[in-house]
């Protein structure tokens, strides 16, 4: 609990630095720039993922060291403080450009916990992805899951 | 130098799979992949250096804990196994959406040493981010000069 409570202190001083301290027209751009800030990282989530796919589906002969380097690139992407890139006024009804619902901010502790479940399903991914296929096939389930909880929970459809 | 062999030869593997394992449009996508995964990447350095030159430039108030935040963030960075993100034919000459050079699949050694530099520039920031303003601000230079210099040397100029 308490690298959860720190995240969330981080998270409220974030939110006051970018409402005091930034002009209106800034802080719009500085809403953009989180947002895509916290879209180029799960576009790396998406491509580690997709290497990792390709071999377990088969589409791609298994090779440990690269499937090594995959996980541990998400195990690592897991440990990003995201805190500035989800500043309040950042969902999809408020702007353009994002599907992350406003649920996010008013559950904050599940959207938490759900993350630590996604770094944890991503440490046994990567302590297992080098073993072999098998290994690798069977760990990433639960990584997959984690990210299908979140989305499910706090992403609008796709229009 | 034995991580510089170790990523090396994980770019060889990585090369040899794209290359064996893929139909031909199959690796114009994979390239189209690897090229919007290295620009997440950077996008999230950029991202992350924004947040820490504001304070440093005195537009937004120092934070500690922010800047430890963005700080580590930039160290996670540099320990991101990039080599799937670089395949061979993604430069500027094969294909369009990039500006990397050529130069840097015949000057791979060089790319690992300005790497290094980075990862190393990175650290010392890391370590220094959340001890005051001016900590911060001493450390960033070696971390922009590093950007910099792999930029200077492999990046063609914007059109």
């Amino acid at each position: 609990m308490k690298k959860i409570t720190t995240i969330l202190t981080a998270t409220i001083l974030a939110s006051a630095i970018g409402a005091g301290a930034q002009a209106e027209s800034h802080v719009d751009k500085a809403v953009a720039g989180a947002i895509a800030a916290r879209q180029a990282t799960m576009k790396l989530y998406a491509f580690n993922l997709g290497l990792l796919g390709g071999m377990a589906k088969g589409e791609v002969a298994y090779d440990a060291a690269a499937a090594s380097g995959a996980a541990n690139n998400i195990a690592l992407l897991t440990q990003l403080n995201q805190m500035a890139m989800w500043p309040e006024g950042s969902d999809e009804m408020s702007v353009d450009g994002t599907r992350a619902l406003s649920d996010i901010w008013s559950n904050m502790a599940d959207v938490m916990a759900k993350g630590t479940a996604l770094s944890d399903a991503a440490a046994t991914m990567q302590a297992e992805a080098g073993k072999g296929l098998p290994e690798l096939q069977a760990a990433m389930g639960a990584v997959g899951g984690a990210c299908g909880a979140c989305h499910k929970a706090y992403r609008a459809p796709e229009k």
